[in-house]
């Protein structure tokens, strides 16, 4: 009911991100609420966007050697329960299936939350020798989670996403293959969904379930919030001596492997939405719009005969070197009304064809991001329009970069960083002493956590912690998160 | 415990059809067995096969003017029970969600055995207008059957599919549609996998559980029995009826849309096994082979120093147009364990490199399916290994028509029926008077079943029924099935 409610008005996204974010998904026909509790339906123009994203990141895990797979769906409570602090973890969040059809089942299924358990229990039937290591696999696959609080992309209860799971000879490898997962993360999110991130390492209390090491990216909200975007856990053998993954290696000795898992999900659809919608609602990077460019013939006099096939040129000039256009060619509503519903879709490029541009062999493109109205011949205007969805990508990215930065503060002292949280929010960069108790008490007083620890950074004798004082530190980025 | 000893020995496909299936699936490392009953897994070199699938037939459904969307995993109980025919097919093999985390849910959830139910809930917010019509949506997923009997890729608990689901403003569209759908089917198994499908529609009896009319493509497996393919189902008004989607037509009267529902499955990678497959192993058409061409160089002499770099060449030429391409220079594994081992796994071209290709700067091809071996120059060698992909793509099918074609009896005589069945099996086609009563006599007589009652055909008064002898009859599809 409240959503119906919120459909009705336009909510500036500067004023209330939270009510802007609910009613933009639903007008723009990205998603819909399920009639379950939490659980979305990702519509055409929504799944699109994960289409992309899918297309885009599945190049880069092939490009370094992975490859996809698929496991069951369903794993027995007994797997998910051979990894002590994993069914701790994911226990809690699980929805089981009891009965097959009339019957009731001997053992209760879990509908995967993570699929770790259920992989493994395969890898130790697949490895035997160090010849068949490392196994790279991926999969891309529905999860779910009952979650209490749910929001659509950001924390759902059925979500889609890929999980990758590697299985290794030795520490090192393990390491260096989740480094490079986070690796390919940040460089994905940055140069596709044109989001700025900080990438880093979990403190214990922010990692998964299971694992010795877990890697994140985290990306800074228009509200001041993190959202983690992607993690790579290195698992050690936590799960190989849980699964007995043995393997002989190249000098005959039977060892265990060394393991990583990793994933990104839809929830990456939301960082897209939030950080670069505005007050007139969605605007998407080109890498990943599901429409880069909107052609809207402008029906002036004999406008079929004249407008339209000319609009038809433009649009099988672009389509023809790939880009994704849409011509607009509707008659039952007007162009004003087609210029806000595309406006508000986020599609980056709008070209305008009108009885002038037609008479002049012209078109007028409008940039979303900037709106920016530029005019040019047609003689060249692919070229034009390549350069132009080039330039919003690396626009888009540069502004993520610079909100981060400028919300990005410093500070020693804790009172200062009490007031950030409350005022402004952000990541605050601070030292602290590495004490789970520290962190704990920054949790309940400012409920912000430890986002990431910088990569190649140590304690240093000269910091001394922002809760306790004590020597050495190190600086980490703290932010309230989503 | 019987697939372990299975792998263990060859089985030739020409002496006992099923258990060289169940042996060369895993023994090529296409699927694996679960540890839960009726579960497979989708190992890689099997899922690169759903991938071109899905690749090849997503862009055919695009083009087509439909798009792809999300709809979740659970369907509420009460929800499956609005279209009464529907419930009563698929109840007895749901599986069912009764508990989330700690608590027992207020109505239990199906996990989905098809999302007829759950879209339908959805668009009937979504449809108002005759302007929101057509809605050509499909979603490719997971959906799941607590099946009896279950064998890899083609009956298994959990399986992965495409399903359409389309609305439309009039029957005749969406009686357009369904066999626009199954046309697509028929073109897409026929140009890609290489296989020879009968189209038709089905019998009362065979129809879907909700649908008016089920159309279908069966091709004929190598045992005799058909293979069904993929269906389209014209669902009429009854899930409209039952959930309530309406809209306002031009003439501003309220309606019921016209519904459509189809889909293809994982069970396509089944038939490619069984319909190409031969004694030595597997055989994948060029156009789904996961590695379409396999680089064998032959370790003699100082041969890193001149035939490796020589086949890397050649694997670069052919990466760069697109060939999926092998270069297998593992050097623990012999050229004799690599012929067979990429031949059992049904790599269409194989080419070797030994010092007498690198001095005459010639390579040797040898084609899986015909075992035909080709020396050709270096030069010019890429567009022969392209035409000679194409010419194996024809072959394969053309072999697979006329196995069809030969193994298609035509009788009026319910005798010699009978004998075909029990000796030879394959299509039959007979007349029959559209009674169900017939139709379930020779079921229970011969375990046949109404295939396909080919598109256009009516009955006609020349005709007697195969079992009663009736007047008029129409020529119908009878086989044994999967």
């Amino acid at each position: 009911m409240e959503e119906e409610r919120f459909v009705k008005e336009v909510i500036p996204k500067s004023e209330d991100l939270s009510r802007w974010y609910t009613y933009i998904i639903k007008r723009a026909e990205l998603v819909d609420y399920a009639p379950m509790k939490g659980m979305m339906v990702i519509r055409p123009y929504g799944y699109a966007v994960w289409e992309r994203i899918q297309a885009l990141l599945d190049r880069r895990l092939k490009e370094t050697g992975h490859t996809n797979a698929y496991f069951p769906l369903f794993i027995p409570e007994s797997f998910l329960k051979k990894e002590a602090e994993h069914v701790e973890g994911f226990a809690p969040e699980v929805a089981w299936v009891t009965h097959g059809g009339k019957e009731e089942l001997e053992e209760r299924l879990a509908v995967r939350p993570t699929s770790e358990s259920i992989i493994c229990a395969m890898y130790s039937k697949w490895v035997r020798s160090w010849r068949d290591l490392p196994v790279l696999i991926n999969q891309w696959a529905n999860v779910v989670r009952w979650e209490k609080e749910t929001r659509p992309f950001l924390r759902t209860t059925e979500f889609l996403w890929q999980e990758g799971h590697t299985a290794h000879a030795t520490y090192e490898e393990a390491e260096e293959e989740a480094l490079r997962i986070i690796s390919i993360y940040k460089e994905f999110i940055e140069s596709e969904l044109a989001i700025h991130v900080i990438d880093g390492r979990k403190s214990d209390a922010e990692r998964f379930a299971g694992a010795i090491k877990t890697y994140t990216v985290e990306a800074l909200m228009p509200d001041g919030k993190a959202l983690q975007a992607g993690t790579s856990h290195n698992l050690g053998q936590n799960f190989s001596r849980a699964f007995d993954i043995k393997f002989e290696s190249k000098e005959q000795k039977i060892e265990y492997v060394w393991q990583t898992s990793w994933g990104v999900s839809t929830r990456l659809i939301g960082a897209i939405i939030m950080a670069h919608g505005d007050d007139s609602g969605l605007v998407f990077p080109p890498s990943v719009a599901p429409i880069q460019v909107v052609i809207i013939p402008i029906p002036k006099g004999d406008w079929t005969k004249d407008i339209l096939p000319f609009a038809e040129e433009i649009f099988s000039s672009l389509k023809s070197v790939g880009i994704r256009t849409l011509l607009d060619k509707r008659d039952e509503y007007t162009p004003g009304w087609k210029f806000s519903e595309w406006e508000m879709r986020g599609v980056p490029l709008r070209i305008e064809i009108g009885p002038r541009d037609f008479e002049r062999k012209e078109i007028t493109i409008s940039r979303r991001d900037t709106r920016e109205r530029i005019v040019t011949p047609v003689r060249g205007a692919v070229e034009s329009i390549k350069e132009l969805l080039s330039e919003i990508q690396r626009s888009l990215f540069e502004k993520s970069k610079k909100f981060t930065e400028e919300n990005t503060f410093k500070t020693n002292d804790y009172k200062e960083f009490k007031r950030i949280m409350e005022e402004k929010r952000g990541f605050i960069i601070s030292p602290w002493c590495g004490s789970p108790q520290c962190e704990r008490q920054i949790k309940e007083e400012t409920t912000a956590t430890i986002r990431v620890i910088p990569l190649n950074s140590s304690p240093e004798k000269s910091l001394s912690c922002i809760v306790c004082g004590s020597s050495p530190s190190t600086f980490v980025y703290f932010a309230k998160a989503y």
